[in-house]
């Protein structure tokens, strides 16, 4: 039995927390100076850790194991939103530290091959899960010279500045890899609401992602009746009621959708607005449901634009993303493990969220495990997870990780 | 019979749509350097025509007959929207200036005395109306020190390097000044879609503008299910739906209402809006229509706010404007002139827009007289208006003009 050290884990997440730290939360975007110094700062706990450490072509940080394999991957990413919690990705990493530690530490653990990642840029600041993308092989030099973060600065002049440029990837590695775990913290509510401390993730949702225009007349608001307007922003309103009516008839239990910013052209108070345009989501474990929503969508576009006065167009604000499922055996793995120290303690739950494991399980059998976040909050500098969940959620995953790897060695 | 003079009055127009000219419109902020020098034009062209020419201390130019009264004052303002046309405003001034002459001109309209105004700022460049807001003896020594334009610019500095600051305020003479009237462009559709040429102002609508703030709690978009959202965009759609369906109920026939402005707060895809906002702006010309849909805004807050989970507040955003009628004495003068040249071509109507007439309306009898705008448009570069309607327009103005004044001196 490899118990964890909490006093180590919760050590090493404090000190990975200082780098870029600003209140409760942390500022620490992808290949800012900040996060060039916590990546450093990473590879050397785990060279301390035994691992073979090093920062990848594109800043992945990787601490292969120096037992032979199978190994399991455990890992997750370090960098922030720019307003980020302290555990958000930075939890999972050093979850992966801490248990390729306590297996070396162990008697009947110490063959069993832990790897541990800090995937470059899942949180998008150039280009989401680029990291986790080039270790699955998919090509990443055009995402290099074109991929921008919001000052501007391109991905392959960041990586040059901070020295990773040109160094060898990270690869997965299909002989010896056998699997990819990702804890990660909930960021949503659904746990603490459900009196629960873990969750065994069954899927990460498909999200669409799409603008709606309505292009109607700018007009003075004072002298144009209102018969003989068309109005942009009445006809979005509209529309939205319309919509939200629709898509809670079509909704599956666990989809959501947000209209997320709506703007109206000119903006101004006394002028009828001749343009008017709302970013929508929506999200869903079921390919179909997504399928149903999104078609249940381009009908009542086509409709409004047929009925006028105003014309409606849709357009992908985003590139569809489409629903992932974890691998079952694993889920099974770690559901078994949370039985056993939190009988009836932990549930089945999808993933609202996007996460490398997304990117990850095409490739290779991914499993995601959740521990609660306070009040739900993320993205935000009051995120939290109570230090017991934490903890908790630390043994869970390595117990589960070497129920993985023994399965695996069978 | 005082013919005016249609290629005087139309070259008038096209020299000073010169000033500011930007393709087919019109860029004249009050006071900028373009405005200050078509100021100096039209004071000039006053003095050619026999009037006393000023500019005053707020920089409206004044031109006072020197025959003796009763006067008439005729105008409006020569300051544009910072993307106005090129008749918005300066038609009524030109009309004025015209009609002083054409009487002059005229053996049998000489004793009539017109004085011509352009008052400064009626766009809100600094202030709203400021012109006619000195000339009525209001104090405006806080506005001039103040008042700002969009680049930071004091009303009193703007006036110090134009020259005008500390100049004697041109100012209402109850003895001599009998009435004032205010020639427009439309600046809506109505004319044009019941076949008019001239509009017959009854009253100038009453504005109420309102700020709606929702406030609900920001989240993650993917990972916070729909039914513990406390989602203040989705708030917003809801209530602007219940909102129009009520104002619909309550209107009057002339009402119209806009919501101009919405903001989503943090106005992302991925985020549920903890904060949302809109601007709301209602008009009519009856003071009790306006309060009526006031009262059913009110009400309709309350409810929302009570029934939650998203606070709901209600502010004003701009100052309210009350409903002023015009005199009717004067508006029957318009329609006789109307009448005998057009028979059945001229309509009474609200005016949707504010102008200085609503300001001068308290303190002395007013009246405005409308021409039709192509396609309705305004405070837009492509708006316009035909020759044929300029023209007609000048000529019923002074017929009105004459019989008004000859009415006075009965």
């Amino acid at each position: 039995m490899a118990v964890i050290n909490p006093d180590r884990l919760l050590a090493d997440l404090r000190r990975l927390r200082t780098f870029g730290a600003e209140g409760a939360g942390v500022v620490r975007l992808a290949l800012s100076p900040i996060d060039v110094e916590s990546r450093h700062w990473l590879a050397g706990r785990m060279s301390e850790a035994g691992l073979a450490a090093s920062i990848d072509g594109v800043g992945t940080v990787f601490g292969r194991s120096r037992t032979p394999g199978p190994a399991l991957i455990i890992g997750s990413h370090s960098d922030t939103q720019p307003s980020g919690g302290w555990l958000d990705g930075a939890m999972g990493v050093i979850y992966g530290l801490e248990i390729a530690r306590a297996f070396a530490d162990s008697k009947d653990k110490q063959e069993l091959a832990i790897d541990v990642a800090s995937w470059m840029d899942e949180e998008g600041t150039f280009s989401s899960y680029i990291g986790s993308r080039a270790f699955c092989g998919e090509a990443v030099d055009g995402v290099m010279a074109g991929a921008r973060n919001r000052d501007g600065l391109f991905l392959g002049d960041a990586l040059k500045r901070a020295g990773f440029a040109g160094r060898t990837l990270a690869r997965l590695e299909p002989g010896r890899h056998t699997a990819y775990l990702e804890p990660h913290i909930e960021q949503g509510g659904r746990l603490e609401a459900a009196g629960k401390r873990i969750g065994v993730v069954t899927s990460i949702v498909g999200i669409r992602d799409m603008r709606l225009t309505f292009t109607g007349q700018r007009n003075h608001a004072g002298t144009t009746p209102m018969a003989i307007r068309r109005d942009a922003g009445a006809a979005l309103l509209a529309f939205a009621t319309r919509l939200n009516a629709e898509f809670r008839a079509l909704a599956g239990p666990e989809t959501v959708w947000t209209i997320g910013r709506i703007e109206l052209d000119p903006g101004s108070t006394s002028v009828v607005p001749g343009k008017a345009e709302m970013l929508l989501q929506f999200r869903d474990g079921e390919a179909a449901c997504v399928n149903r929503l999104a078609e249940c969508l381009r009908d009542l576009v086509a409709e409004a634009d047929r009925a006028g006065p105003v014309r409606v167009q849709l357009a992908d604000f985003d590139a569809p993303v489409q629903p992932v499922a974890m691998n079952a055996g694993l889920q099974a793995h770690i559901a078994e493990a949370a039985e056993r120290l939190i009988p009836g303690g932990w549930m089945a739950m999808p993933s609202g969220a996007g996460h490398d494991a997304q990117i990850i399980a095409p490739h290779l059998p991914s499993a995601m495990l959740f521990v609660p976040s306070i009040g739900g909050l993320s993205h935000d500098f009051g995120e939290d997870t109570k230090e017991a969940d934490i903890v908790l959620g630390c043994q869970v995953a390595a117990d589960a990780a070497a129920a993985i790897l023994r399965a695996a060695r069978k």
